[in-house]
């Protein structure tokens, strides 16, 4: 994950790639497969979900935030899957013509334009299906069935109208027209935020030895993250270039959509991604080196060139 | 909900009409008020959801498999809400250009018509995540954890990839090719069928009398019955007209979509919806009269015209 260290002794980049290995093995476990009947719609979910390299920020994050709250990751592959499935979906369909009408994504054409739109919708309606499901059966959780509830409730209400699927209604309504940066941020904290913070919270949410501060200060952390995540997105939309990014670099300005460096400059962006990583590392001050990660991860965050 | 019977002493229009007010009153408790942040993709989900009157077909199956397990309305009006929210979604995502590209729902614009298409989409997302959060947060269920569980599970399969939407999904590959009947009702029995057995089971499922091989019975009634649904829909869309079924006559014919009538016939068509009718009330030979409503229900569905 980290672009700026290839080497195979750095410490972080081998535990983040274990954590990929262990999302994508769960992912090719609970997609059905592409023979099962119906076929295309096979096809598609598992294009837009396996193919393509994504960088799997939330399933890392569900990881870390387990292994920080002393969880193993064997008890998290599901739930890091399902955050990857309604990440995925969304993806489809925001990428469709009636929303923000990409044709690239992560290097390669979008759902709707490897298959059809028609399979891009109903690709992305039953993976959100899927994701609240393999939470409802996989055994390996060892959660009880009341904390398997919260589990699935946190990610209802992350993915729903007050959370992703309503910040990119706020986004798709705020083309054109001039938001200020606090409403810039409340459209972030529930279009990235919300699934971020989710992502956090689902994976130390099952552990005994995390106290409900431990957890508020997670949810800090991850507030954090989640929003320095989208500066750096926005920033990215300006420095980056489509091969590193994947997609299409500039289609922020090109779409009329606000972004931070409109609203603040760029360098002031730039500081400001910084400000933020280092607030997301206060709130782990009182935690072990089982936290390195998550504090890995915001440096991550802010220096990552795609 | 009889077309055939408008008077006030027919017993079986009174409880259905009085199912449908109770999850009237649950959608509107349930689902965010139009003045909650972001309004317009609230007032979508409202409209496509509360306003229109819809047939209420699965919430009433809910309360009527309910009733016949011996289970209190007021423990199954989340999971009825559940049903209907799931079925709502599915017809916005249906209506929409890329799929059916229909104008018209239960007489009125369709939710892309009456807001926008990106709003559309997002209006089905978050009523998908809604109907699995509110099965997650009912008390009045007063089902343990575990059966909660049960019901999400349940409702997560048959919206998703080998139900309603994989159905969806086969129905549009289907669009000018030679299906046969088998084929035909191997769609529908996704499509359509998944969602109303759904309703069955999960009215049924918190039931302390019903034994496994009850719930079976009620599974194959529901079969039955959601299999004389399709196959009267197909019928209307060839006799009735665009005033009695809220949407356009003809439409199968004109998108080419393959029906029964036009495999079987009109006649046998029709002969069949009774058979299958007439198949759903032998499932329910070895219950008392507490299955009326399921056994009237049933009459219903063949005899609706619209």
């Amino acid at each position: 994950m980290p672009a700026t260290d290839t080497s195979t002794d750095n410490p972080f980049k081998q535990v983040v790639e274990n954590y990929r290995q262990r999302v994508d093995a769960a992912l090719d476990r609970w997609l059905p497969s592409a023979d099962t009947t119906p076929k295309h719609l096979h096809e598609a979910m598992r294009y837009a979900v396996i193919g393509g390299g994504g960088k799997r920020v939330r399933p890392v994050l569900v990881y870390a935030a387990g292994a920080t709250a002393g969880i193993n990751p064997e008890k998290l592959d599901s739930i890091a899957a399902a955050l990857e499935i309604i990440h995925a979906y969304s993806l489809i369909h925001d990428d469709l013509p009636a929303m923000d009408d990409d044709d690239l994504r992560r290097g390669r054409p979008t759902c709707h334009k490897a298959f059809d739109e028609a399979t891009a919708i109903l690709a992305g309606d039953a993976l959100q299906a899927l994701a609240f499901e393999i939470i409802c059966e996989d055994e390996a959780i060892e959660a009880n069935a009341e904390t398997r509830l919260k589990l699935i409730q946190a990610l209802t209400i992350a993915s729903g109208s007050i959370g992703m699927a309503g910040g990119q209604a706020i986004d798709l309504h705020s083309v054109g027209k001039k938001l200020n940066l606090s409403q810039l941020e409340a459209m972030h904290k529930l279009k990235t935020g919300a699934l971020i913070r989710a992502s956090v919270i689902m994976g130390a949410m099952n552990s005994a030895e995390c106290t409900p501060q431990m957890l508020d200060q997670l949810d800090q952390y991850s507030q954090h993250v989640g929003l320095a995540f989208q500066v750096q997105d926005d920033i990215l939309d300006v420095i980056s270039d489509t091969e590193t990014l994947g997609k299409p670099q500039g289609s922020d300005i090109e779409q009329n959509k606000p972004t931070f460096p409109e609203l603040m400059g760029l360098e002031a962006s730039q500081d400001y991604a910084l400000q933020l990583h280092h607030q997301a590392l206060d709130c782990l001050k009182d935690f072990d080196d089982r936290a390195d990660t998550l504090r890995d991860l915001s440096a991550y965050i802010v220096e990552r060139r795609n």
